[in-house]
């Protein structure tokens, strides 16, 4: 992704392995600064996933086979250390995959540098190929929306929901985003908008209660990312995704959905079998440290809610763009 | 309004007139703390309607007469006054109407003071005659969602949207209800709420995205408030309430828009007519003095949206519940 750090354009990822080190972009930091952290050791690198440093599923895996990389550089226990770094998020699969790929890659006698940067560029590569179909969909002068962070941050470099819109600028088109804030912790606002403005793509952040406003006088096209995809094409992903495919069904606008076939779960048969995270209310009701709702109400805080497949278009993976009925005939 | 002041429960209003000053609630300061400011000139009254110390469209309409009762016991030009006033704030009908009022009844000679209170006492009136039709819409155990603030602190006292919630909670009825918290200025949590919880009725805030979160889970009944309607029913209120309009629709949940008459604006025939105020799109992009956003992205904050008639169950009026092909023969 392209990123302006100290006045100079640079493309950087997420997350890599630079002169025996780790590195990654401190999304904490995000919009306000770009910070570079490097890491060597693979206890902080796991401390890194859990304090959010660097988050989005992907991101997760490829910066978990860098600790497990860094472990096996450093001659550590590396059973040891898998559980330390499975162990530093709860529900990330990727996390768990990624650090079982590279258990696997080390045991047969793999480079832990070129297996790690294997893992990352795997990731790299499916976006590449979303960008590539997803691409298509977008014409010159086109309205976009998207919604929450599906970007090169969330998965190493290009993103997901983000690829085509990448994609389809570098082939010169133009169009304009509409990035919705993504309350309560402003994904939208604050990671997708600093991407397209690293990017030089036209766009715009908007509260998330101004899709059906913006959608009544013209959008051409919503693309979002998802967390987990249920094998009849039902959708996890932020919460407030639902609410757009709604709309967006309402004025006929087709909503896609950009995720790798490893977002789809085949063990999930319907929405109704996916869990829904409840995170802490302070996310909602507080800002800092400054709370800013009434003391004595409560506040609710769904990290996700589950779209129905007949709510979407299309999904946008690097075999190209399913049909919710095509799912099982391609991927099963 | 209940309201507890320094320890103590009182029983207030939005805005009122004693000892020769305009007094109101400085609703920016809310739920922080109460703070009650003092007015004795017009344009600073004028400049409180611009700068949200009030708002809500009634209550912007009783400022809107306390300000030009003011600048007649001042012995200002009425007209210039008038004027001045009624270019505060854009799309309310309330404060034109009020403003107008006013000078009719100025002009026959009546007392500023006696005036602005009937004006004020008349919005109250108007509230309670809402309460107890619209109350009737409430059964016990329902759940009820809401948008922004059209509670007391909008409408001098008692409120549009919330006054059914106050007259069936007094009923004794007891039901829950979603507070959207409406970015980016965040009425729903901090105004609603904190109403809400004044008056101990249950409730929780929730982001405007998880609308349809909540909705697909059992919502009963949908009530907002309305800034202008339009002859045909159209109406315009705050930004997020057509997403809900919608969204509502998919899921089969009536609803509800609660306004006096004097909200029904028949200059205006369909929501086509109604301008939609773009404010700085700083109160999306800052949080007090901190800029959230990357610097270099715009952001965009209309106001207001339009949800056209066919997505309104029914108005909640003084007059009794009208369907929106029910207006012209009703009002007319």
């Amino acid at each position: 992704m392209k990123a302006e750090i100290d006045g100079k354009e640079c493309d950087i990822r997420a997350v890599w392995f630079e002169n025996g080190k780790v590195r990654m972009i401190d999304q904490r930091e995000l919009p306000a600064r770009i910070v570079i952290k490097d890491f060597d050791d693979h206890l902080e690198i796991a401390e890194a996933i859990r304090n959010m440093t660097t988050r989005g599923a992907p991101s997760i895996g490829a910066t978990a086979a860098y600790g497990m990389c860094m472990a096996a550089l450093n001659g550590k226990d590396i059973q040891e250390a898998a559980r330390a770094i499975k162990a530093a998020r709860p529900t990330a699969n990727d996390l768990f995959y990624a650090v079982d790929t590279m258990l696997a890659d080390l045991a047969k006698g793999m480079d832990p540098v070129e297996a790690a940067d294997a893992y990352a560029q795997s990731m790299v590569d499916k976006c590449k190929a979303i960008g590539k179909y997803g691409g298509e969909l977008i014409k010159d002068g086109m309205k976009l929306m998207t919604h929450c962070n599906a970007g090169a941050l969330a998965t190493v470099d290009v993103g997901t929901a983000l690829a085509p819109m990448r994609q389809a600028w570098a082939n010169g088109k133009r169009f304009f985003v509409y990035a919705s804030e993504t309350r309560p912790r402003l994904q939208g606002m604050q990671l997708t908008a600093w991407e397209l403005n690293q990017e030089g793509i036209d766009h715009a952040i908007i509260p998330d209660g101004a899709s059906a406003y913006y959608m009544s006088k013209g959008v051409d096209l919503i693309i979002t990312g998802a967390d987990r995809i249920a094998a009849n094409g039902d959708f996890a992903n932020k919460i407030g995704t639902f609410d757009k495919a709604i709309v967006a069904k309402h004025f006929g606008i087709p909503f896609y959905v950009a995720a790798p076939i490893s977002t789809f779960d085949f063990n999930t048969k319907t929405g109704a079998d996916i869990v829904i995270e409840e995170r802490s209310e302070t996310e909602v009701t507080m800002v800092k440290d400054i709370r800013i709702a009434p003391v004595g109400s409560p506040a609710k805080n769904p990290a996700f809610d589950v779209t129905p497949a007949e709510l979407v278009a299309g999904f946008i993976t690097e075999k190209g763009i399913l049909k919710p009925s095509e799912i099982s005939k391609v991927i099963g």
